[in-house]
């Protein structure tokens, strides 16, 4: 785990066979991506994996041990193909067996639906032995949280609830200020002077997203600091090279 | 490198911090996942890192001793933040170096159009030393296949029209089938009976895709399979679990 310069990290895995088959597009990762950035945690690695407990666990428990947080998505329905909650508890050898809580929340809120809590909707009450509920405003059944690690559902929806009452609970780094600048110049015409601008500049770090448009390239320069008088310092020297580009008339 | 009952497998290797900040939302696992599963490969895993040389060093040679085929998107143009072709030349142990044949038709693109062929331009046609080129249709700087491994642009334009020339050339497997279901159920109403035609097709996937819409639950239900009848048996096995349902008027 990195914990200097008030820096921490995070890491997510969603499973789900249907993230790897095409059938759904991932809308997970863009958000808790968002959701970090903005509170000053730095999402450093995305791995999805199929619905197989062997690689959950071994994806897990290879992020838990490397990043301050560990997000995940999907698996935690009542189906078969549900098995987040018995391969987390794999993962930190614990049982995984019904909750409590989560069985008398559940169970309310299908008795007042006049709705039979069968076997199968009690599954969705199970956790490892020790974790911690993440509150589901959607639909009652619970994620959870263990140690470094916070189990969401794969519906985002559900996944954006949950996460919206897991983020007061983390601590957070000093977060990472951006600024965009808008480059009507290619890579091509750009790149040794903002190589140059990178390296007077290194506290900060210089993205260049080349946009490519109506058979012609232009350029997203993306500035980022955690202080903000050094990302502004950067975000000047990188417009004067605009300027200067421009009065040059460099080919575009 | 999984061979057997003529499984192709494939991973994915998405380079950037852009990815992880939450400034792109990636398009591209999404498209070479519809594309891998209509051909026959079977993506079987994704990871998404940023852009330092020693975490995509560390996670390519991981996913490219597992699987058949490891696709990479991002970090291929010309500046400072691009530093895929010598990340991917440091995992395989080989230099990363100019290109003859990339510099010739990348001089030549850049002649025939008045633009200075300057040492930055030429940086994109670098690569490690033994690689093939994938041709680039979209802006000429090519990307590149070494071994296993097939190293394409970030930008969506250019990486699908790279995997359109390289898809011709891959071993493809029995493609995995797939029909969906939809069923008026939510997941708690329907495990118990799916989880029981699953176990009575075992040569078949059944995925359960809940959608929350409207304040209420449904199914996708996915059925998968490489042969035909075999998926045909388990999708009539599941319209019937359906109309069963529909028939005693469970809760939906």
């Amino acid at each position: 785990m990195t914990n200097d310069n008030n820096i921490v990290t995070a890491a997510m895995l969603a499973i789900g066979d249907e993230l790897l088959s095409g059938r759904t597009k991932d809308k997970n990762i863009g958000h808790l991506a968002d959701i970090l950035t903005a509170i000053g945690i730095d999402l450093e690695e995305v791995r999805i994996v199929p619905d197989e407990q062997g690689r959950i666990v071994e994806a897990l428990n290879s992020l838990r041990q490397r990043y301050d947080y560990v997000f995940t998505s999907g698996g935690i329905g009542p189906t078969h193909d549900d098995i987040t909650a018995d391969a987390i508890s794999v993962a930190f050898g614990v049982p995984c067996e019904h909750d409590a809580k989560a069985m008398k929340i559940m169970g309310d809120n299908y008795a007042s639906r006049g709705i039979e809590f069968t076997e199968s909707r009690q599954r969705m009450a199970r956790m490892p032995r020790g974790a911690i509920h993440i509150d589901n405003p959607v639909s009652t059944a619970p994620g959870f949280n263990l140690e470094n690690v916070y189990v969401m559902a794969g519906v985002p929806s559900i996944f954006q609830a949950m996460l919206d009452n897991v983020i007061p609970t983390l601590k957070v780094g000093t977060q990472l200020l951006s600024q965009s600048v808008n480059c009507p110049f290619g890579e091509g015409s750009i790149a040794v002077a903002l190589g140059n601008i990178q390296a007077e500049n290194p506290d900060t770090i210089i993205g260049s997203y080349p946009k490519y448009e109506n058979g012609r390239f232009s350029t997203e320069l993306v500035v980022r600091a955690r202080d903000a008088a050094k990302l502004a310092s950067a975000v000047s020297a990188v417009k004067a090279m605009i300027a200067n580009l421009e009065a040059t008339q460099l080919p575009r």
